[in-house]
């Protein structure tokens, strides 16, 4: 009796200590820590993040919930649609136009311990860091670190500088490569096909300094050039084409802006690590992360990086701790696992050029930009390009307005003239999630199989 | 013998049940939710946060880390230095020059749970939300659920724009205010002493559209305005001496941008909901989060708004969903909090306020702002001000350069030029840490009591 008391006693104990672990919010991890603060934040984020959305959306802890029971209603992907996404909309529009980095979002699904991020309340809430800066020094090392990884710029004895992207980063270049005092302005041009936002944000942010001047190609042979101040934009790789532009304006007065936003393994070899004096970058175009808005520029001359620096505190009094933390975060999970990020984006945008390379080469209507194999330092070999961007043409003299054609054919292309070019050429996105690229390749199929004289798989 | 194995089973039961629930990752909370990715960060997160910095620190996830054992290392207070910050440096300076808000540090630090912040990897990766807007519509819920809590500001039927901090959405105004086509640029002016910013951004970014032309009071009277386009910035309550200013010019060609950052019973009275047509607060003022840079504007009408979304594209296209999310838990967490936030801050700088108060007093060389009691909405009570920034003058006659005068007593104010005011003014800020006030304190003090005849305590 004495013993079976005892060994209730012994259950009970066994139950007690289970259901105090089980039940109280505090935990000892690794017998080293104990979680208090934390816990209620990260059962409500994996509570969120778990919403079952059918492989087709994703649930997020700052986004909408359902009236009533207040549970978080699932973000789903284009042509997908019901409470966890599994409805597919027949005939939907294939959206192709914007440059929305998701397709490494399964990268991040695949890296949730080394990606997640855990904030106290009272992180950083200053403007400035410990050394009065608006930029991050931990930061700052992690990208350095990154660029070496991948051996895609010179780094050592530069300046770095941080941006709201390489949106706001773009534009203090500008700022800062303009004439401080002049009665003329800075003539701010770049190559046909352009990066749209060149145009639009110098245009609009046109002062007594700068002025956009358009194609960087009819300055070339002007006589009149050698007495002004021109600021060069070099998108390369470029967008909308994906080429490895380099600089068409050359001179004492010239300045460039190399926009280097997609100089990844993801999207081109890396022939060298680029080291010229103005190279500006983006978390969006190398961990897919578009919605933090971070973006830094690598600057040789300490001027500039003060001008851009200034540019920062007047636009935005610097640049946001959260974003910079989130970077963070993400650089160090990007560096922890070797070099799986590259060969993950690599992979999957080699796969989708294969299948978009394969589906116009069935058309005679249509065809791609050019694409000539280049030795990469980073995978050691001789490879393609596979840009972020199909530079669709549409080959038929009758196919002038090429965005209408595809629009017929129920594809959402973005028009060329954005980007200076002729009406001829359509852009089309091709990193936006699987959902999107399967039916923008959907569509592409069903529009090219209806040509006289398509050519089949088994031709 | 049997029930001494069977008893010892139990305990070896017990000691496993325990030691499974110590040392694995995995947890069940309330027996609804195991956490796995989340754990990892958050005992980073929490351990950092632990680190023991005296009370007069703290160290950052993304803070520097020791050289060797890569452990975080404090960052201290000014004045305070030593690995854990408690050691005091004698004759350091009190530096009361920035609007840091770090009188707020405390409140969150006894908010850790409601506060604390756990984002998953692929978190909000696009540029937009689900509308195809830059702005979180539940993070704008909660924006206009704080202004109805505290009665600041209308916000129904009213737009809602985001920016990285005040300082965007201000310029952003200011371009959504200017003429679109016109030969004369829009006169931006503001009444002495104002907000420094508003001076050296529109100087900055001045355009064919906007020029900055000074002092508002100048303008009040010439008989050509009426044909001019003019924009006012009105600071109500005014940066830098906290008064609960008014426009000062009036007519259909004025428009006029308020500056609501200050309007929260932290720093002053609420008379009435304040119903402006634009109207701009940031989240540093009202959380202490001024490295978030999450600024926002109420605004009427929808050509405004849309102009300004049209400027958050250009200028960094959107805002950081990061600093969005950030503000989404941090205003989650004011309003779980009833008026306990409020209440904190107010009390915090009331009784900096007091100590400032008794301190001037004592002195006839320097005296403080008017403060004439009001009554205020949100605590149904007639109350002083507390604004966050003492704007100092110096009344002797040789005083002309008030800031040399306290700088040689090492206090280092903000000069009263950078205000369009006269130099016998020094902007001394209240809102940094309870550290930096006190050593302002001790300092001011030290100063006071070596005027000749000045008034003692007991007086």
């Amino acid at each position: 009796m004495k013993n079976m008391l005892r060994s209730k006693h012994l259950t009970c104990l066994a139950c007690s200590l289970t259901l105090n672990l089980l039940f109280i919010i505090n935990m000892y991890v690794g017998g080293e820590w104990r979680l208090s603060w934390s816990t209620r934040a990260a059962v409500e984020a994996e509570t969120v993040a778990a919403t079952y959305c059918s492989g087709h959306g994703r649930a997020y802890l700052d986004g909408l919930v359902a009236v009533g029971n207040n549970k978080p209603v699932c973000s789903c992907n284009a042509c997908f649609t019901g409470p966890d996404c599994s409805h597919f909309i027949p005939h939907c529009a294939a959206v192709a136009d914007s440059g929305n980095p998701l397709f490494l979002e399964p990268f991040w699904m695949q890296h949730l311990a080394s990606s997640a991020l855990v904030v106290v309340g009272w992180h950083q809430m200053g403007y400035t860091y410990e050394d009065s800066t608006y930029v991050s020094k931990e930061l700052e090392k992690l990208v350095r670190r990154v660029h070496a990884t991948v051996g895609n710029a010179v780094t050592g004895n530069r300046f770095i500088i941080f941006g709201a992207g390489s949106t706001q980063v773009l534009n203090a270049a500008v700022f800062a490569l303009s004439p401080e005092n002049t009665s003329s302005p800075a003539r701010v041009v770049s190559s046909v096909p352009y990066y749209t936002l060149n145009k639009e944000q110098t245009e609009y942010f046109s002062t007594e300094k700068f002025e956009f001047e358009g194609d960087a190609h009819t300055w070339r042979n002007r006589s009149d050039t050698s007495s002004m101040n021109v600021i060069e934009f070099v998108t390369s790789p470029n967008n909308p084409d994906g080429q490895l532009n380099k600089a068409i304006l050359h001179g004492p007065n010239v300045k460039t802006i190399y926009d280097r936003a997609y100089y990844w393994p993801h999207f081109t070899p890396i022939p060298a690590p680029a080291d010229e004096d103005v190279m500006v970058f983006t978390l969006s175009k190398l961990t897919g992360h578009a919605g933090t808005r971070l973006g830094w520029a690598v600057i040789k001359d300490e001027t500039v990086f003060k001008r851009m620096m200034a540019h920062m505190r007047l636009n935005s009094m610097g640049i946001s701790k959260d974003a910079q933390l989130r970077a963070f975060r993400l650089l160090k999970a990007v560096l922890e696992e070797g070099t799986e990020i590259f060969d993950f984006a690599y992979q999957t945008m080699k796969s989708r050029w294969d299948t978009l390379a394969r589906t116009i080469s069935m058309s005679s209507r249509f065809s791609l930009q050019e694409n000539n194999p280049q030795y990469c330092t980073f995978y050691s070999k001789i490879r393609q390009l596979s840009p972020a961007y199909g530079w669709l043409k549409c080959e038929r003299e009758e196919d002038k307005d090429c965005y209408a054609v595809l629009e017929a054919a129920n594809i959402i292309g973005r028009r060329a003239n954005q980007y200076g070019a002729e009406g001829r050429y359509v852009r089309l996105s091709l990193v936006k999630t699987e959902d999107d690229f399967d039916i923008l390749i959907q569509r592409l199929n069903e529009l090219i199989s209806k040509e006289d004289g398509a050519k089949t798989f088994e031709d």
